[in-house]
């Protein structure tokens, strides 16, 4: 079926040739010049502007925004909207809080357009592998859309799901990512532990990759923890410091108002958090305190 | 080649069989007059007490320990040593304590016997899939038993490995069920914020489903939860009550002692031993401090 | 001066006394007329509605609100402002959450009124201790309000401060909470811990006596603990059921905008969470994984 | 009555200092020879050996530990067992961990000698204020003693007491220590998390002092906090980082042991530990990891 892409990034770019390569007739739209030439490559037709992408649809049109969480989205949905007409639908495929995908599906609906959440992981890895995708929306929009579903899925029938009306599909992918902290913490925390063991000299690629067959822990994570450490196995020039992208702290916030006490989520972000606090005025704090009421030695900076 | 196994309880037949099944000559004692004719039926020889396992083998003999950590180990060392001579070799494969494993091998190597440690995970699946083994001990040793090893793993060359010195398997092992500890709660969390989210009204066995490929977050454990999930979607009459078998309390009092903070396999711990607390002091006191300081209303038992 | 108190319930009956017995002119509103009808015995001028509340001022009026953080705020805004005149000033004494704060002072400003946020500490022990109290307001507001705070506050000089712009003051009160359950917690797991150590059968209202002089944990909490282990040493009839009313939720979510990490805060309200939580669907989930990898028992219901 | 203490560093010093005030006769040995002339010049007899100090008590000779936990402690007693009698006494008054003072006190018993454990807190202000003083052992021991503990504490009847057997002192003492590493923590997280909110510009040792008076977070380790706070307001110089003695990773195990799950004691640990780690392995596999599956860029040394 036929499909305009907004953001030409690489994830929007690999998801348009996993389309493409699946039969779908896909066009894109990208403001920086040399993305949209790089698709063009990739039997992808690409458009100067939005107004030219949605003219080369036909209707019911289906846009499909792989764009930056937050301002850019509602930005894109300001300049599509007058564009589109009745029936039409837009898929948010990226990391939007879920809240926000309320609100926008609000304001389409009101406009008669369909509005579809996708959240997806996969990473850099989908265009081969295919995408795990978590979609909400309206029944029919989703019978439409299911072609296009089944073609970014690993397969017709895995990895892919309607989850549940518009938003559930953000709110899972949400979810998911709090997991993926938490996993990815227990894991890092892990090999911590066995790093420090000096005595007995542990190879902890060798480890990994132990774990990887027949062990418990063995999953995705850990076979991209065991390449990490098979490049690099002692984390040479990377600098102790991890970002977060959103999705944690949504997760951590969320399972707060639900009254869900979910310990190991929210530690997993605090600790990035702490990861980039440097000069913490805290740990000072403590310092000044021991010193007050035990005479303990202040280090000096 | 030929060994004795000590334990025949679910993990230690299975390990016995799957020796058998590859070739390996196997005899094998347990306490139990039923365990020991189940695995006769198995290609395994039962011998009726430890000295008739030993009297059966040829020297170096080796000797496979599949019983509970604790005293178990020690009392069973007591009465197998002194039918033990120069150069054969025991091996402890269940989930002993690293630093017992270092006391007992420092006992066994003063009579000039071997001990390895092998942390076994796979758990019943292992008679199908093979074991994930991280062992510990020294290289003449491990040579002579790269064939049970080669037979037991999920293949000759994957999921096992010496990882080194005696201890290392065990406190490897250890590591392991910490990080195990800390997935799990991961997945636990997650999925109870999904359950609470009631307007999104979400197939918990679907997700999971979704997960399962392409995603992240997809796993081993996700496999099992799938299935879980899929068996039991409330879990409906399932106690919210989780066990703990040692390790995850022993991986985090052991990272206290390297000085390393691991936050999510601790906390992952404590939510086990809270789970278990439905009469909890603390709360209580907490309630009272309420009512003196804000006059907040207590609830009574 | 003149002040007219509006929420005549524990709180605000409670600072409206201190203040007519400190010699101010105060007045009350209260939708109750018990309410009114109380306050009167002590001084304070009852009045049968915000407008008769107000027309008894005489300009710049000061109004005090006591009434619970929410909509109620909003909602008897709404009714005051047409009633005030450029110049007046209106307080919230409670529990605000400061973002609202600063949204309803805007709206105040916007007519030409000032207001002043008074984050409030003390409860029930307020009326004969004083009340500690974070104000944050303007600079010309706070001159006039100055007696006010200054008969309030346990001493003219003590606990109370000017702490900056609008908004401050309960910014700082709800920092001031969120440490007050991180404190609480702390205690709370000491005295769980003495409590749980059978073999030395500690009296736990004689540690937390003994602590309360010249040791390092001394505080106020301390002493309230120390009265309701006197009281109910076994916290017989108590059950283990942790409200929160907020202020612990609103740092905890704050703390991660900051990108703060608060961890003992943070779990201090997850605890919380926990304790009402009689029925965890994630422990249930990790019984049934740990079936199913481990084929450990699971407890029934 | 007459005491001799062991160990003149400051807390020995003052212990020994405050007794002779009191009209204790007390004498002391310290290894140090500047040690014992500086206490020489306070009332108190040096003596320059264990066995000189030994042979100026009269019998039942009591004799006051004051050195560090460990092995400071076994090697004094070896050297003094053999130069006391059946019904001395023995105090230790440091922070002993309380399984090595049950081990320690059987091994006085079976010499005829009583041993007593004192959980001592108060720090640098004991001299002044007195000492509060958590004391295990046997009631005729206590008996004896009493007059030393009295003039001690703060007063006679405050801030002392006969919690339990032996090793129920040291027990308390260790617990006490763990809730003040969560309190300490909750402080240092609120007052981080003021600081932090840079746009109301808060003086952070006015917030501090409001709290002092009145409102539910005083307490004497708030006190300390704000005089530290009005000496160094931002905390300059001071490296953020944050030793721990002992008590509190000993508190976290044994709420481990007890099966209680004690999430703000144990994590206000793992925050020191972590102001400790400069170079997290945990943090820098996170970067490598997230790098592994989203393409985040690493963050180089």
């Amino acid at each position: 079926m036929e499909l305009g892409m907004v953001g030409l990034g690489r994830m929007g770019a690999n998801m348009a040739q996993r389309l493409a390569q699946g039969g779908h007739t896909v066009s894109g739209f990208d403001p920086s010049p040399e993305a949209r030439q790089r698709v063009a490559a990739q039997g992808i037709t690409p458009a100067d502007s939005l107004q030219a992408l949605v003219a080369g649809l036909s209707a019911p049109r289906v846009v499909w925004l792989m764009v930056p969480a937050g301002k850019i989205v509602d930005d894109t949905l300001d300049t599509l909207l007058p564009l589109l007409a009745k029936g039409d639908i837009v898929i948010d495929g990226g990391n939007s809080f879920y809240q926000d995908t309320l609100r926008r599906a609000q304001r389409l609906q009101e406009a008669g357009l369909h509005y579809v959440d996708c959240g997806t992981s996969g990473g850099v890895w989908g265009l081969t592998e295919g995408y795990s995708m978590m979609v909400g929306g309206a029944d029919d929009a989703l019978a439409l859309l299911k072609p296009i579903f089944e073609t970014l899925a690993p397969s017709p029938t895995t990895g892919w799901g309607h989850v549940g009306p518009t938003g559930a599909g953000h709110f899972t992918k949400m979810v998911h990512n709090g997991v993926e902290y938490g996993m990815m913490q227990a894991y890092a925390e892990g090999f911590a532990i066995l790093e420090r063991k000096a005595d007995f000299k542990l190879d902890l690629h060798q480890v990994a990759q132990i774990w990887q067959t027949g062990s418990v822990v063995r999953s995705w994570l850990l076979d991209l923890t065991a390449d990490a450490l098979k490049q690099n196995p002692t984390m040479a020039g990377i600098a102790p410091y991890v970002e977060d992208s959103g999705e944690g702290r949504w997760t951590a916030k969320e399972a707060l108002d639900l009254d869900v006490s979910a310990p190991v989520i929210t530690l997993s972000l605090l600790e990035r958090l702490r990861s980039r606090e440097k000069d913490s005025f805290a740990d000072k704090l403590l310092a000044a305190m021991r010193n007050g009421f035990g005479g303990h030695r202040i280090t000096k900076e």
